[in-house]
């Protein structure tokens, strides 16, 4: 069956979400903690994001988008580390650092190429607002924004893959998933979507991220320009 | 309270559907009714536009989208014209017309325009795919595809501005609603949008259109280059 539509996770694969993140905590925290270790930082607050989102998934919670999952894990992070005079404004912007995240640099050119052939679709954890910051910072030309405000739940649950490619009108089989994370892939492709990987060897800094999948896929690619190539664009 | 962004009617708003369905009325159905009148036949087909919605905004027909309802709506015609042979692939072709429509001349530039100061979207009763379809075709710049799909609804209820309103994450005061159709606009300021109407005199050919607003407007605009003008873009 042929590919129609590629659809993309996001955070890592297509943004520096550990750079960016350590980046603006580094800025925004240095009254109060100067020499803050961003990268740490980075790591620990996305480190409660599974969690914060498994209510969720489990029906216990209803839907709250990624900002008001963000603020709450932020006050743990802060309490964890001490930091309790960080005013409320400051914290608003530290949650608006998830917004104010760079693309890897193959990010621009691999999408336009592949516009040229597919329709393309964020399938991210990310609400709709929070992914046209992402797009209109980084120049992603998204033909529509899928994930999981339309599914009104989180990946990997099987309703955000199969909304995106109903909402696409295509079957599973002509949509490929595209991540940088094999768990990803596998939930994907357990919902019958065709599966792209992308290495990225360096996604939470030197050494730590994938270099490749972990499980077959339909096409591994090194970069967004790689996956244009494989797939004839 | 300051615009953030404008949410936009389509069908005769943006594109030409009048011209657009009896051009292709006229074409697809020259084998079984040589000399069709293209534009009689298209304002009967959109005649019964509103009748096909009903039951679903009345919540006793589950969400069908367009092309659903496009396509038992052409039945009626087909049979009311005495229209019997057309076989079904020229029937889906037929339903496909209404995703080939063409902008009329001001909308590629007018949108490039409000896009550098406005988030955009369109809020239309058109589905996704069929949002995209419109896009594509004519480099409508869209952040977002809001509307009737993600209401699971149908215009003018008030859940298909008020889910694109929270789509945004914005008040519904900072959100304009564009439209030609004063009855569109009526229903959203009723939700607390703010209203921009454009005049398209000859939307279902010369003279059968809205040359201005028949209720009070924020904006009334001759085209959307002119709305540009007005908000300052």
């Amino acid at each position: 069956m042929a590919i129609q539509a590629l659809i993309f996770d996001v955070f890592g694969t297509l943004l520096d979400w550990h750079g960016g993140v350590a980046r603006e905590a580094e800025r925004l925290l240095h009254p109060h903690r100067p020499g803050l270790d961003g990268g740490a930082f980075a790591r620990a607050w996305r480190g409660r994001y599974q969690p914060g989102m498994e209510p969720i998934r489990q029906g216990s919670r209803d839907f709250a988008d990624l900002d008001t999952l963000h603020a709450e894990s932020l006050e743990e992070i802060l309490a964890a580390e001490g930091l309790s005079g960080v005013p409320p404004e400051t914290k608003r912007d530290l949650v608006l650092a998830w917004h104010r995240l760079d693309a890897w640099p193959d990010v621009a050119a691999g999408l336009a190429r592949l516009k040229q052939r597919f329709l393309l679709a964020p399938c991210s954890n990310a609400h709709i607002r929070l992914a046209i910051a992402h797009a209109r910072r980084n120049g992603l030309p998204w033909d529509a924004i899928l994930g999981a405000e339309i599914a009104r739940d989180y990946k990997p649950k099987p309703a955000v893959y199969l909304k995106a490619v109903e909402a696409l009108r295509l079957a599973p089989g002509e949509v490929m998933m595209v991540a940088a994370h094999s768990s990803d892939l596998a939930a994907a492709a357990a919902c019958g979507l065709a599966t792209g990987h992308i290495a990225r060897p360096d996604e939470t800094g030197p050494g730590r991220g994938e270099t490749g999948p972990s499980l077959p896929v339909d096409v591994a690619a090194a970069d967004l320009e790689d996956l244009a190539r494989l797939l004839g664009g």
